[in-house]
């Protein structure tokens, strides 16, 4: 009964790709000038399995997509039929489904926790038993080979069943709601095997986090919702299927990524901000609003949820389950002399944070090397990975010495169970094995040892340097796996064991106990790794559950994020960067202060007239791929040529199929409103998109005409060929654009010189055109690394 | 040496208001169609008091102005002589200022907490002496006198030396934010009244705060750093006259204000929340970073000073100095049972709030009534206000009945020191009086003893509805005198109240204990009556320390603020209604969808000639007040009509200051850069903006010519003029513009059909041009209120 909703029509602006079927793996781009010049034989080799389509740039604009539409003269005609109701009815709907994100969600992510601990703690708790019994060699075996069919059975569905799945998902959905669709990564099936591969590859003990694929397991939620469900597994429901255009799906989406943090930390402001900081390329108030709504509805389904698992019917879900590490300390104070280290802290951490992005962009890139070669070297990949885990995981604590138990322990000493500060291990009774509690044990568990208090005398040296080494090699070579694999609890982990070394390096010279050592070396690193500030701020701030620490906290992200700036840019960044998405940035570059819109306006224009005949509009559809087109009148039609805008392939493609021509090159008028219903051009859902390639005309129909006037944008934004190309790129950006026209500057000439898309305010494509621009060109100070080190 | 920094030619944008001089008191706008038709008398004269003068509308223009700036001829080759070493000068003296900022702001934070509990402390330890030696005639005397004193001493200030320094601060620097330009907010003369003036005014028990004028304090500081210091009083430096365009003085303001909302409530990632969520009207992820930067500062700062304090050398500065009522409690736990209770406390929190957001609006109505008679009359009401209700805090505690200490109070009862739960007031040894702890006190202590724990039973219910009350009815008749007064504190004392009124009517059938209620009553009256979300819940969890409340208050916070919508909007924006700013709003309202560009480009065009006379130039810069003109070049000079682009008052006297004038009627080229430097052009400071007026030629001059080519914006923003209104505002709103041009669809006729300034998209301009768009109007649902209400 929505089928026909109010907005029906404001989805002409953007044509979308199948999501859930197979692509065609070529670039669907809008404009053919799309190349990457400047890419590395390398990076090529990687977008060729990252198989990145291109759609529609015109995405996600703010407040712009809701009255673009109005105009033309079809859509102001239709427009006007709407009446209060239906409006109300919409905004309705938008509520509602952020209900369902938020509902759906927490679901989703208190059910992965669940799994998560059970799965996990069940192999512990028997291969501690093991131990305990003395049985080493068995308990060896099961504990990795149980590693290796959990890691397998992600690695499996990931390869073979939905590749989009793989990773952390962040950087696609960023991409996403910057304008850029990478294929399939909102389908069910990347949904179902993010949700199953991501428990199985963390029950795996592999080092990998479950924050990033809970964020794409939000955003596919309400991309789903959003278009009514999956079309290609019958699960659609008519009354869901109300928002068809991408404005409000990208809102969704911003909505869903926020909730997904929010019930990975259970932090619902810090998923709000961290949607806005990090995710969102437009943003508005209402939208941040939406979001603090759905992460609102998180926040309370899982405290419920919570509340039903205190009552201990939820298994080994203990009070870990969900993230929420309380170093609540009543005397966690601090003066002028804890500054000074914690300020060295900082500064150590943004370095390593950089070189771990350094790092795993080059695994990253020699992973996929191999990749490409078939699924079968993927899979190869990941099981050694496990079986490289598993070993490392059980073969390092033999290394380290036992100690002898506390006398006034908080809690049992040695512990038996699943978690807790005092791993018993291979120690004899009376002993506990202190990196053996750390890392034989779960990320969330070992992440709470290191940042519970007064347990300063706790860890040896020793044990904490290995534990961080390995942690930092772990992460970097767990992360590139063909399996859902986070970034935030590796990091966190090992940013927390840097933190605690170094507190345990200046040992009483400090008036901080080391656990916050630990939290304040995760910010150190989450900040030299994420450079994020205020949601990195706010999501340790709810983990920790402790507001006296913000000052130091705020320090601590501030330097890191300076320092680590000064050599590379954020890991999601540099992703993208590989995985060859043609990311709008919001700033110019400076060197693009020297071109002006004419300087980067390439290719061929092709073009139609208000009346055209059908055979040239199938032709220009059928040898180019773009997804807008200026329409001009010249004589006799006018006095003179003058623009009469832009109409899009996807509406002329309406047009055709309707096969309203007429036989003579004249305006109709009127009558375009009674031969279409707004519904014709609605944007269709995913998996319905019409090729020209479909649509068969006769050879009388080809030579018949169309008037494209009533269907035709005849006010799309325009700027001058002398605006210089900043200035544009401004334009372009901050309204969401997905065409801008370039019209001459004297106005005798042709009223319109080209159409500049996404992809040509690409630096690649700049660059590429002037090549003299690069020795000009400097970004940011940035300190260079040795050439030995770029060769690797 | 820093005078003619790199930035200093991208001042050119915008006109500033002379803002430590005496404005002559016009409208000084850009466009003469500035009308506002469609307000009523009472908000006619109101304006008259507030004196708004518009400047320019392209301020904060995001990434814009940026590149703007090199668009015509003369800046672009100015430009290209700038160095790197010029441009990481900027960059650091943009951050040293946010840090020179933080530090200022929490220093002025500091010792206005300082004063105000030292005052306030002392007045009440004398009080509290006197009546506990039973002179009670003598104890009214000297608090009712004190009271008046320090109340007169704010609005003696305020009304003869700062007139813009009264109440909050917050809508006018919101305002400012958005491009409107309130005479004499920033100066030094402003600053310096407000600080003291919130001093006295919170010392003086006024139920005002001082959350609000610290965000002026903290926008003026960071203003008056931007500028340079103050010109008037010989404050400047040169090396902090780095930033004279408006793009750096917003931003700088923006985390002034972030630092103000820090500082008042030691919240720093609230402060940073509210700035980007309630005072921004552009914002980008630089901004953000820098303001969390200016916030941890301004932590960092404050956190070192209370240090000091607590070794007890702060007098009567106690741990409440700043504000932080530390509710945490490990047993503050809830289920689903304490869910619907707070539903109901969330939906009448936000009828009351904007049942308060109605009064206060009506409120300062009629005091702009009588204020306009005089500035007797202003000191009259504030007067009235002081002994009013120095009257009631004094009068009402005898009503209520004295209670028996409790057996095992926490602290000592009653209470001879100033704060504290149990005050003795007039009641006999071992019994304290409930209704003066919350009455007879400074608001922080109140708001405390509201807040507190384990206080179950120490209060009355008429004692609670009667503090409810009193509260709200003095909350709303306080704001409006002649001294800084903020908002903040009042609705929290209010909401609060009523928060625990709300839980001691539940009793026993909830497990919420009623602090808890307390703080959930103050969320729902601050999201009744401030609207905002995610930067009230932040703000809410600083004060109070509590994350484990979070879904609780994200959930009433919601809920208040969507029932309050339905009545009608913020505080803010009502205030900044009744004082006629023209706010331009980042959404177009539905019934400019009915309209195109054309409909609402109003007056005579004032167009110039490439190559134009000067006595035309002088003539019509004296007969308008347009800030920008559009420049064509005609034949003979061109083969047909064309837009050379947009030219600003600005430049146009600069170009007439420096007489470089043509004999004939011919273009100049590369000579123009000879005769001037990017200092000609640079935005002045305040206090020198040249007149037209002053400038003085000879007849001779007269008939000379200028080459406006090389100083003229070749490549404007334009919109066609069928494109509808709504799409022309987004790319005005989102870009930032000031002066957008008007282009014709069809080339033939002029160049240029106008030029859209920011008041064409004022609701009141649009809909006095075409009124039959009234009855179709519809901006939101909202339940109207019975006429009888209206015409109060």
């Amino acid at each position: 009964m929505l089928e026909n909703g109010p907005r029906d029509q404001t989805q002409n602006q953007d044509q979308d790709q199948d999501q859930d079927h197979d692509h065609d793996h070529d670039h669907d781009h809008d404009h053919e000038s799309f190349t990457i010049p400047l890419l590395s034989h390398q990076q090529r080799s990687f977008n060729s399995t990252s198989q990145v389509a291109i759609v529609g740039a015109n995405l996600c604009p703010i407040e712009s997509l809701d009255y673009e539409i109005a105009e033309n003269d079809f859509f102001k005609q239709d427009w006007r039929t709407r009446g209060m109701i239906q409006n109300f009815q919409y905004i309705f709907m938008k509520w509602l489904l952020c209900f369902l994100i938020g509902v759906l969600v927490s679901l989703v992510g208190f059910c992965n926790n669940l799994a998560v601990e059970n799965i996990a703690g069940v192999k512990f708790v028997i291969t501690s038993n093991m131990m305990f019994a003395g049985r080493y060699g068995m308990a060896f075996l099961v504990f990795s080979l149980s590693n290796l069919v959990l890691t397998l059975l992600a690695a499996f569905i990931t390869a073979f069943i939905a590749p989009a799945a793989a990773g952390s998902g962040i950087p696609e959905v960023k991409a996403y709601l910057n304008g850029v669709d990478a294929p399939g990564i909102f389908s069910l099936r990347t949904l179902i095997v993010k949700i199953v591969g991501s428990i199985s590859a963390v029950s795996s003990s592999l080092l990998v986090g479950k924050a990033g694929p809970m964020v794409h397991t939000g955003a596919c939620v309400a991309s789903l919702l959003g278009q009514g469900g999956s079309r290609r597994y019958g699960l659609t429901w008519k009354w869901l299927r109300f928002f068809k255009n991408d404005r409000d799906r990208r809102d969704l989406v911003t909505c869903g990524s926020a909730a997904g943090i929010a019930a990975a930390f259970r932090a619902p402001v810090g998923g709000v901000l961290f949607a806005l900081e990090e995710m969102a390329s437009w943003w508005r108030s209402a939208l941040l609003w939406r979001a603090f709504f759905t992460t609102a509805v998180v926040a309370i389904v899982l405290r419920a949820l919570i509340d039903v698992c205190l009552s201990g019917k939820c298994g080994l879900f203990g009070k870990g389950g969900l993230i929420m590490f309380d170093v609540y300390s009543a005397n966690a104070s601090y003066h002028i002399a804890d500054v000074p280290p914690v300020l060295v802290l900082g500064v150590i951490g943004g370095i390593l944070g950089s070189l771990y992005n350094f790092l795993l962009d080059r695994i990253l890139r020699v992973y996929n090397l191999i990749n490409e070669k078939g699924s079968a070297y993927k899979i190869f990949i990941a099981c050694t990975i496990s079986i490289f885990t598993s070993c490392l995981l059980f073969g390092l604590p033999w290394f380290a010495s036992c100690q002898p138990c506390p006398l006034h322990a908080s809690e049992a000493c040695p512990t038996i169970g699943r978690s807790g500060n005092y791993k018993k291990f291979q120690c004899p009774p009376g002993h506990y094995n202190d990196l053996a509690s750390l890392i034989f044990n779960t990320n969330d568990d070992a992440i709470r040892n290191l940042f519970s208090m007064n347990t300063d005398s706790e860890f040896q040296h020793s044990t904490m340097l290995i534990f961080f080494v390995t942690c930092f090699i772990l992460s970097i070579v767990s992360y590139g796996i063909v399996a859902p694999a986070g970034l935030f609890v590796p990091v966190i982990v090992t940013g927390a064991s840097y933190g605690r070394f170094v507190g345990m390096l200046l040992g009483s010279h400090t008036n901080l106990n080391h656990g916050l050592y630990a939290v304040l070396g995760a910010a150190s690193f989450l900040g030299g790794s994420m450079r994020m500030t205020v949601s990195l701020c706010v999501m340790i701030l709810e983990l920790t559950n402790n507001l006296l620490l913000l000052p130091l906290i705020m320090m601590v992200l501030l330097i890191s994020k300076t320092v680590a700036d000064a050599f590379n840019s954020g890991i999601y960044d540099l992703i993208m960067k590989a995985k060859g998405f043609p990311y709008l940035e919001a700033h110019a570059e400076p060197y693009m202060r020297q071109l002006t819109v004419a300087d980067v306006v390439s290719g061929p224009l092709q073009l139609f007239h208000g009346i055209e005949k059908v055979s040239n509009i199938v032709h220009i559809l059928k040898t180019t791929r773009h997804h807008g087109f200026p329409v001009i009148d010249e004589p006799p039609h006018s006095e003179s040529p003058i623009l009469c805008g832009l109409i899009l392939r996807a509406h002329l493609i309406a047009l055709l199929k309707k096969r309203a021509f007429l036989c003579a090159p004249m305006r109709i008028g009127v009558d375009a409103f009674r031969h279409f219903s707004s519904d014709d051009f609605a944007k269709k859902g995913l998996g319905n998109v019409v090729k020209i390639e479909d649509i068969e005309l006769t050879d009388d129909e080809m030579e018949m005409f169309l008037d494209l006037h009533p269907f035709t944008n005849a006010s799309p934004y325009t700027v001058v060929e002398t605006m210089s190309l900043p200035k544009a790129l401004i334009l372009f950006r901050e309204i969401g654009l997905r065409h801008l026209l370039v019209i001459p500057k004297i106005s005798k000439r042709a009223p319109v010189v080209g159409i500049l898309t996404r992809h040509d305010f690409m630096p690649e494509h700049i660059l590429g055109l002037h090549p003299f621009l690069i020795r000009s060109r400097w970004k940011r100070l940035r300190f260079q690394l040795p050439r030995s080190l770029k060769l690797f």
